[in-house]
């Protein structure tokens, strides 16, 4: 399944809230506010149910990690196959919770394209963006490590970082696309990325601890379009 | 689910021969083996298929990893949370393939055991099993690494690893049930190491890669019994 | 060169304090203290100066960690090999502001004691140290996390986990040596530890970063011997 | 002290050959060759042996490996600060044989900057050269990890491994000095290296374990000039 832009990306994490049948409730909760807005919504549940969540719902399913490993005796290794199989279409990679060596990280985007599942690897500075950019990921997402999590919005409190990022990344290539997350919680601190020339929003808690996630997905969604 | 001894524990590995659907058909050839002869068989599938291998099953199955975050900001952890809401029964530790740092694995060990996972820890010495013991696991499998996937079997190559392992794990506790693994792929295997003491075995490339994996387990667990 | 107990094992970390010529003075003082008192005083230096406090005092000198490598091709590992021949004595393993795999423990613990390097694992708790016992190190060092660098004395804070430790790690084997840590900074805390069995300490902050590391450190082995 | 280009950079690895005293010979050996042809040539000793190297020989010293850490209670860590204190001039970083996060990398370079120590990070391909880059070392050394220690020159078996780097590398940023690695035994390779407009080479057991490394030695600096 592609993914269109503006997107928005919901990393479930590991909370509680995102709990195998409460992480497909989320997932069907996105779908609706995809469906009803026409917005490209992603979720990235937890990684047992995978396959349970991407064969319930008709949009785009990530993994929240893959491993390089190729189909072999990779005891506990998450392989782009296995993931391809599960009916996921994409994959974080090197968020700041799981961060990834260097060449594991080249090899694992090889792989992945290979199998045909998206990538979107994350960075912690418009320097550390360029250089996945060579790499040549189908996204890249800008986190600073110490705002996720804080509800204080990266696009608001540093749009230095998204702005010198999107011209950072697409300096390298045109072809990636540029997200940016932490402290993602309202439409408003979508609109302030889109119009740092963010392509969308990597967000976590901001809706999956939401006291009503559709509702909250429901705001992100109806600020994604640049007016 | 609860498991019992003796034991047939196969892990799925990453190969191919257990991905997605395959991996679903070879934990419903081991059920129906499991059912006919009433030998205990769990089943270790690919993470990715977790959930819909345990809801399609009556026999054990078993995550190949657990880390020991909590529920939370833990992008891309296995959690045992996770797992057991995925219907998963236990857990694989530390196998040869993703071994774990000490601290990490007393303190899986300890969330698992909270959760109501069963564990069973990967120990490639029989000092190591003996070091493993102390944290009370449920089950801990010796597997020399240099015999897994080598059709040498450690139940005949290496007798006295098995026999010492079991002396001195259970020197430990006597709670702990001692498996053994590395190159088990017939019945005769099997019976080698029940004499000498373990409580079962745990299989991968003899079952996953046989040509007749239904076959190739109903011969292990027609020697699985004492005679 | 050997040690004897009750140690003082004095953890010079990578503080400001213990930095090259700042370490070896803290050095001389270890050894100062040491003619003067009788009592057995080791100090572990920053790794780029061990050879240079080993050539310079006549106490005994640890690592802060060593590698299982051996010689052969691993750019940036402190070898044992490479420790013996810079005249270091022995070294700390699994600090825990350095873990290892277990099975890392294992293999580098077999190379230390083939090369002739004494050898004090650390462990968190108990049941870790009594897992560490099984492959028979020269000293273990019981340390709980939480009260490391916090001058609250573990000897006193906790007596259970220290007296715990010993009688577990004895159980395993009479001829490892049981150290504690964490908190201690002075003769007090000391005392409090031997009699609780413990054969010695592992400090750090508490002599490193103390005003007057010769006093701090005196105050430490007059309260060494039993009385 | 500064590097100048061409640039011979010998990682001393933890050869036995390179060990102690006879790294400092060899070193010497290095020193001797550099004041005999005027070629800059830089040792990079086994870490135990640093500050006894560097304050020894009047040819640049690198360590092998640095951590990000800062001077505090990290035990076991190789700091920026305690390099500098021991005299050396700059330190390798993520070797094939000590692969980094790309986290790590970025704020390990930041903090070599601050303290005023020299870079030289490896990269296994052109791309992932580029990507080093974006953060601004002062020098890529590009090694194709398959030729390691293999004596297949890279400069002549994958000229385009290093043209392509050359090329990507100086097109992010001109003062990042490349460098190139990976089987490197003889003048030839050298000459062959400079023409494809690398500034030097980083060769380990094509020299260390040399019949005779001075004469080796004084081979690579003899083909450094570029006639």
């Amino acid at each position: 399944m592609k993914v269109d832009f503006p997107l928005i990306l919901v990393n479930f994490k590991t909370y509680r809230e995102s709990l195998g049948q409460k992480g497909l409730e989320l997932a069907r909760a996105a779908e609706r506010v995809s469906n009803e807005t026409g917005i490209c919504i992603a979720v990235a549940p937890q990684t047992p149910d995978l396959f349970r969540v991407a064969s319930s719902v008709g949009i785009p399913v990530f993994s929240q990690h893959a491993d390089p490993d190729d189909p072999g005796a990779h005891t506990g290794g998450v392989t782009p196959e296995s993931l391809k199989e599960a009916g996921v279409s994409g994959t974080l990679l090197n968020h700041s919770e799981r961060r990834l060596r260097l060449d594991i990280i080249e090899e694992t985007l090889r792989r992945c394209s290979c199998v045909g599942l998206l990538t979107c690897v994350c960075a912690n500075t418009p320097l550390a963006g360029r250089a996945l950019a060579s790499f040549g990921p189908d996204m890249i997402a800008i986190e600073p490590p110490e705002l996720i999590g804080s509800g204080i919005p990266v696009s608001k409190a540093r749009p230095e970082v998204v702005g010198d990022s999107v011209r950072l990344i697409k300096g390298i290539s045109n072809s990636v696309h540029v997200l940016c997350g932490a402290g993602i919680t309202s439409g408003e601190d979508v609109s302030a990325a889109i119009k740092l020339g963010a392509e969308g929003v990597l967000v976590a808690s901001g809706i999956v601890k939401a006291g009503n996630p559709l509702k909250a997905l429901m705001d992100l969604a109806d600020h994604s379009v640049p007016r």
